[in-house]
């Protein structure tokens, strides 16, 4: 059964190694436990709907606590204390567009507030109530997760919007295709919620993000159907994809999601290279992707990244012979982590294998082959149930990310480390604080920064805590050429900071989009676009 | 001097050979040679200004002239017959985006329409003034031409919105880069223009189309400038750049562009294939996009176009020698000419060749190495001039063109040819029609459509015998779940079309961005969006 109050299967825990342990307590001091709520405490808070019953909708107070909150470490504060505050009136569970329709007609009726809801998985605020004198209505797409076409001369499978990772490849793999599109919250999230979040997946480098894989489909609005047809490439006016993708629920709820499909290929290998310190490493990716060299995936940890990784991976005697062994080869204190992937036919992958190694030793980089590439493929999912471990051990550990133009990468990793690192120095508090790169481009990369902290006395000082952090590192980014978001949308978290990228005019042409699309302004409220 | 009347520079001309006039004789019947005006005849139909007196404005009657109208047939028809119809009141030379603001604002006090002009290339009546009341004031971009910057970590390079094709090229080169974009009107189409109007180039297959190039820039809007910062990629919202691509100077006049630059490749070679017949050329050009071969470039030409090519070309003797080989090599009479390039480091190349003659020789491709695919890339820029050859001849010559998805492409270009084919046949004139595909993805591929057919009696028959042919073939497309461009953008000439693949409700979001950002429709009116 999925968890109530945090990430994933029961089933599945991952524990912090011992070693990993006193890495940490070295680093930001001793971890600090917070008592969690049961989930009796929590139910028993849920106050009474606001909504008549409908054959489509659950009052249930369990299902509304399940889908009252996302996966944002506030999120997380809320489900651990029991204080989840607010909670949707009721959770839809429409299986077609028609009773999806049907839900917006009765939603208008009721005046009610209409939240989307996918996978459930959002990290910025995008699917929490907010109080208000409307009740509000959750819709979850989860009975929609059907295969329903494919197109093979086109490679266009048609889908149902509430299908999650595991559902999307699962039934194309049975036909010998993928999709390819690999977020780390894949588990868990759906099709529907990566368009509307504009997602990108590990293997973008291949597969394209969900802007190169959306093709077309159908989005549900107050103001009627918009159906958007398959092309390959149009130059017939402004694209409505675009409009539909980061449009966060406040256009519309997707009923249909068509997207481009690839043949499974011959062959994917993932090989691991230490680069001996991170300016060469960072010259090293940024030619390998100016190169056009075809990888499907490269990641970089920096040199603090890269020490946490090899500490936390346990096996510390297997670690120190490895480490023993680079620093040989040059690759000693500062070196960083380069992990990349090769998918295709076996001779396409061997030519791109060649090209990628001889780049990448021109700047010093010592390769040992597929064995960590392999572990990384295995746990490539597993780290959102670290914040587990983690948090038994007393440790509160949330992610932020960005992307930016090369001649700003360094730069804005550094401020955006710096910010976090120091943030509550004041209060004596140590935050220990690294990075990766994980999509790379031939403008820029992404920059995925994780940060540990303690969450001190009570869930009140962890929200300050965090509520602190985020704003430093989101100002950071906002005042030094970031995107506020790379691949977790905007939400009610970043929602502030999007004038600094789009600008007042910008900001206003997406309220007319909103405005003609949803006139009475029920779809998530809040959420992308502060109303 | 560039012509005032068709093509290009008046010193280049591209004469039909003798052996391609017997040709086209055989198939439409021999030539009819309408009489042109004079630009003397011409400019005395200049109406007097309604305009005053402005420093940025030019009100000479020739300069309206050479503004009044695009390269479309219909425009054609109208140049050479001296009868333009509608000319802007004065044509505006701005400098500088202040300048832009400055124009804008007094169009506003002068009650005027705005016309955004760049190189006057549209095919589909984007710059054509319409009969009104209110003054028309064209903004010609032609002085903000040049390259600003370059980011050389980055490579994104910022350039004014009026720069052609060749300043483009010419000024990056110097710096060894290139942008990669090369449209079929390279030689007099601008930055701002493909931007706005969603251009392809011939080598999209590496560069991408111009939404893989644009990175940002910034707009000037009745509604204020829309400045548009660059990152590789954001999760951010729907993408400011989506709006304005596509937009056709509906939402504002572009002053300043960057784009995505490259290093300039070690190497560039094109080669030609022969396919044995249509079918296996389809299969074969499907089966190398979808394995993602990393080509640069990619043309096929049907039978009917290979035919006509090789006829066209003149050398009738070489020609016949070329196609007694291929007849030998099993590519005869229903063969069609494939031209593919591949473009980057030698040993790239080396390997992106090997996996494309590997996989065509599968589909019974016959190779011919790479002394046509020059002759191609030194002639690529050549085809607009052959309608001055062509209508010496006495014959008139249009193009249009499409997508679709793979599981459609052939037969959509059936039914386009066919409808073309058969349009004049009541009155008893045939058509010449022949396609290529010269854009190919892994979901479909551009169609494009050549058809010569012959002008009648008059210009008024000559008109009316295109209007027929064009709307013969766009009703096709639209109803035949094509796009109504996939690379010259809908201007006027495609608006009643838009409505089949934007929908109403999507039509009417684009025309709700339309009044945020110009409240009174100055810009363009009737462009894209049907007032």
């Amino acid at each position: 059964m999925r968890r109530w109050n945090g990430w994933g299967e029961e089933s599945t825990e991952v524990a912090l190694p011992a070693h990993g342990q006193g890495f940490l307590a070295e680093r930001v001091g001793p971890g600090q436990v917070l008592v969690d709520a049961s989930l009796d405490q929590a139910l028993a808070r849920v106050p009474a709907t606001r909504l008549p019953a409908h054959p489509l909708i659950s009052l249930d107070p369990e299902e509304r606590l399940r889908h009252a909150r996302g996966q944002s470490l506030p999120d997380w504060l809320a489900m651990r204390s029991g204080e989840f505050g607010i909670f949707p009136d009721g959770v839809a569970f429409p299986e077609s567009a028609e009773h999806i329709r049907q839900l917006l007609d009765w939603a208008r009726q009721q005046d009610a507030v209409v939240i989307p809801y996918g996978g459930g998985t959002s990290v910025a605020g995008h699917i929490n109530p907010q109080a208000g004198d409307r009740p509000v209505l959750t819709v979850s797409l989860a009975r929609m997760n059907r295969l329903l076409d494919i197109d093979e001369d086109s490679l266009i499978a048609t889908f149902g919007p509430g299908a999650n990772g595991p559902q999307v490849e699962s039934q194309l793999r049975a036909r010998g295709y993928t999709l390819g599109h690999f977020p780390q919250s894949w588990e868990l999230s759906t099709l529907g919620g990566w368009v509307a979040s504009r997602s990108s997946g590990q293997q973008s480098l291949r597969y394209g993000r969900i802007e190169q894989l959306f093709a077309g489909g159908r989005v549900e609005t107050f103001a009627g159907t918009l159906e958007i047809p398959c092309f390959p490439a149009s130059a017939a006016g402004p694209d409505l994809r675009e409009m539909v993708m980061g449009s966060e629920g406040r256009f519309g709820i997707i009923s249909e999601v068509k997207v481009r499909i690839s043949r499974l290929a011959e062959q994917e290998r993932f090989y691991s290279v230490f680069m001996p310190d991170w300016q060469q490493a960072l010259q090293g990716i940024r030619t390998l992707a100016q190169a056009r060299v075809p990888l499907s995936m490269l990641r970089l940890s920096n040199a603090i990244e890269t020490r946490t990784q090899l500490a936390l991976a346990g096996h510390p005697r297997q670690i120190a012979w490895l480490e023993k062994y680079l620093a040989l080869r040059g690759a000693g204190d500062g070196k960083c982590m380069l992990t990349f992937g090769v998918t295709g036919s076996g001779g396409q992958n061997a030519a791109s294998l060649k090209q990628a190694k001889r780049l990448l030793k021109g700047f010093g980089g010592v390769f040992t082959g597929t064995r960590l590439g392999k572990k990384w493929a295995e746990n490539r999912f597993r780290f959102p149930y670290l914040r587990h471990g983690l948090w038994s051990a007393g440790y509160a550990v949330d992610t932020l990310e960005t992307a930016t133009d090369w001649s700003n990468v360094d730069s804005l990793l550094n401020k955006v480390e710096a910010s976090l690192r120091e943030e509550l120095a004041a209060e004596g508090e140590r935050v220990h604080v690294f990075t990766h790169l994980s999509h790379v481009y031939g403008e820029g990369s992404s920059i995925y920064t994780t940060y540990v902290f303690r969450p001190g006395a009570s869930y009140q000082q962890a929200m300050s805590r965090w509520q602190r952090l985020k704003q430093a590192a989101s100002r950071t980014i906002a005042e030094n050429r970031g995107t506020i978001s790379h691949q977790h949308g905007v939400g009610r978290d970043h929602a502030p900071y999007l004038v600094a990228e789009k600008g007042e005019l910008g900001l206003a042409a997406l309220q007319a989009l909103s405005v003609h699309f949803d006139p009475e302004r029920r779809l998530a409220p809040g959420v992308l676009l502060e109303d």
